[in-house]
């Protein structure tokens, strides 16, 4: 019994093990589709209860999942501790949370359902290789966030200078200015703050020449280090 | 005569060949930009009989060429259900489907004239390195969309629940706020939705400083894979 | 005087052709500098007389600039119909058409004066490499243009068709919702026309995934055929 | 004595000095976010004292920190008219010339305690890259920034030519002009000014196509250097 569950759980080229993954994946998408059904407003009682029987059988299925997990581990403890032992937890916790207690205040515990789609990383190659090459290039890409984000703290405080007086509304301080920086440098551009002023203008000018280049160091960081992974032979050129 | 023919219509370096070619082409460009000009609307009776006139005549050719290529192909069947046999019989079946129909319900049917456009695959060398490009990084691309799509999901999760209160009306549920995510992330930013809150737009802040790497990726892989395919020097390096 | 001309106005290593091709680059400077000036609303009349005065000196020393060159010039032909030649002759034609003519009408006439610039290419190393690297690169930028310009159009039919009854005063034809596909797909999304219903919101979000990539190449061939031009030692690897 | 302060303030491997060198970096990072704070509008007097004690303890600190390094400078003229001399003086400078003055006009002169977090670059390796990368690029990246120059000014003179007279408010010179083809070739695109003539906007078609890959290669040459610039191993392939 123990060395079928521990042939089904755990990740081989057996056909049942195979069978399960997929299994487990399609119900990972579909409480994360019935997760988003739910934040719809107006939804009829009926629709309701087909919801959250869905949600009852998924959590059912990720607890036998989880205690399966944790009866074939050879050393139960590491694997409870682990990080998907406590994702695999993370993922049924609030379900067992919320009976009982009033539904308004669950905001943020519903949230942590979400939880499950990291149990999609087990199973998934691109997702492996993204926290690889993230962890290699992780010096990099912190030194140059800090210069990003100092760059968008300048930007923040020339442009507080230029249009505060013009508009106090939108400029009322550096905190109120750091939204427009962030807007602009990443060049989202919502256009619900811009500057009016000239000097103003010929600021954002100058920092839109000179800002997007640094802006664009991390993202070319993070491509690039992500392209390298999965090319494994452009490694040993 | 089907000596002729195949002279003719399959691509050679013969003069006649090419000049028919270049006809082809000119009548794909021709038919589009008519299909185009039948969409503005107030359009004078005479102008419809003319474009009308220049469509039918465009099918005229294009039948004749299905016709022709399916008379010199040596396996006949395995034209009809090869790619281009498909596009060129898609060409010109909208407009033989649409006699006699009422005019109103024909809106989706008149779009698949475009699938003309696919015809010009047959010329342009452009096309095939982009379809081959394509091919080789597709599991990458494959792989890397879903990361996309996961940290779109997540944003407009978090949107959702920070500005959910605040703006009801623009972001009332997961799929409204999957517009802004998708908006924000591709740095489009229309300005229709943005985060008014204080949580919402520090969450935006540091959706932003992130997931612009991330989304690049993709972009980046397809970006490279083409350059690549354009570079044939640059493989045997 | 030849010889002394001729070391004046042709680019050498002597201190007086150096000074005289700066007084020139200056006095490009200043006339466009001019020309912006004048576009103010609101001038005062003795403002116009000195914009006119500063005018009509740059195109003095221009003419005379113009013909020490074909003075000096061994084929004084070929000087005439070369591409600087002409640009020199483009830069002073205005000024002397203009003369009691009516100014209302010259608009497009005074335009000509900013072929002004292109002297500077002249004198400019980075205007030489620009040059060069879009000629090795042109044909590959000119298949990727044209498959950018396919994707904008399908884009445009696209939404065309799901926005076309919801929205009819921006979508009213193919041509207006092509101004929708190029501001979207190049991401400056001013947010002057948007997609409002679900239909044209889904297709925007695949069109958006899938087109970012493919409106990048141009713009990535240009760049990385540019990089290599200024970096000569990089081709020798 | 003077030889504990130099083991303190000169950048060594000691634990003293490296403490010290925390202690300093929390204070700039302290002052930076009083700095912020004080731009907060309807601040309570009481926040106003708290935020004042701060700045001044921070003063303190960093004029000891300056005179101690005066002090143990080996060539003490040489250190005080270095770049980081000369920072540090200009991080202490305002508080002290604001003795007395009247608040009103000192709105500039407090700005310039943001040169503090100038100071951070003695500390932070990142900022060193950052400053010796766009030192090899300096003549590249000057070069590509005049060519976009002039395709900025090329795209202002354009529109206002289409849109002048339709949209006289938005496009009433060139300089205004400029406003609108900065924010549309960096792909911002606020919203606030647009094209609204069929001939502004097949200019703006035409000018994004072309012009997106221009403007790029600052920020192309501005990242590609710096990522040299982190990976060492990569020069001397």
């Amino acid at each position: 019994m123990k060395y079928y569950l521990k042939n089904l759980v755990e990740a081989n080229k057996s056909k049942q093990s195979r069978r399960f993954a997929l299994f487990i994946q399609f119900l990972i998408i579909l409480s994360v589709i019935t997760f988003s059904i739910e934040t719809l407003p107006d939804l009829k009682p009926q629709t309701r209860v087909v919801l959250n029987s869905i949600e009852a059988f998924c959590v059912l299925i990720f607890t036998f999942e989880y205690l399966a997990r944790i009866y074939v581990a050879d050393n139960k403890l590491r694997f409870i501790f682990s990080f998907f032992g406590i994702i695999d937890f993370l993922a049924i916790l609030p379900f067992y949370l919320t009976f009982g207690i009033d539904l308004r205040s669950l905001r943020l515990l519903r949230m942590f359902r979400l939880f499950r789609l990291f149990k999609l990383v087990r199973y998934n190659k691109a997702m492996k290789h993204f926290a690889s090459a993230m962890m290699v290039a992780k010096e990099q890409i912190i030194l140059f966030m800090i210069i990003t984000l100092m760059l968008i703290y300048f930007a923040a405080v020339g442009i507080y200078y230029f249009e505060n007086e013009a508009q106090p509304e939108y400029f009322s301080s550096i905190f109120d200015s750091l939204w427009w920086s962030i807007v602009t440098l990443t060049t989202v551009g919502y256009g619900d703050v811009y500057p009016i002023t000239v000097g103003g203008r010929i600021f954002t000018f100058f920092i839109l020449l000179i800002g997007l280049g640094i802006v664009a160091i991390p993202t070319g960081i993070i491509s690039s280090s992500l392209t390298k992974a999965i090319e494994p032979h452009s490694e040993d050129e």
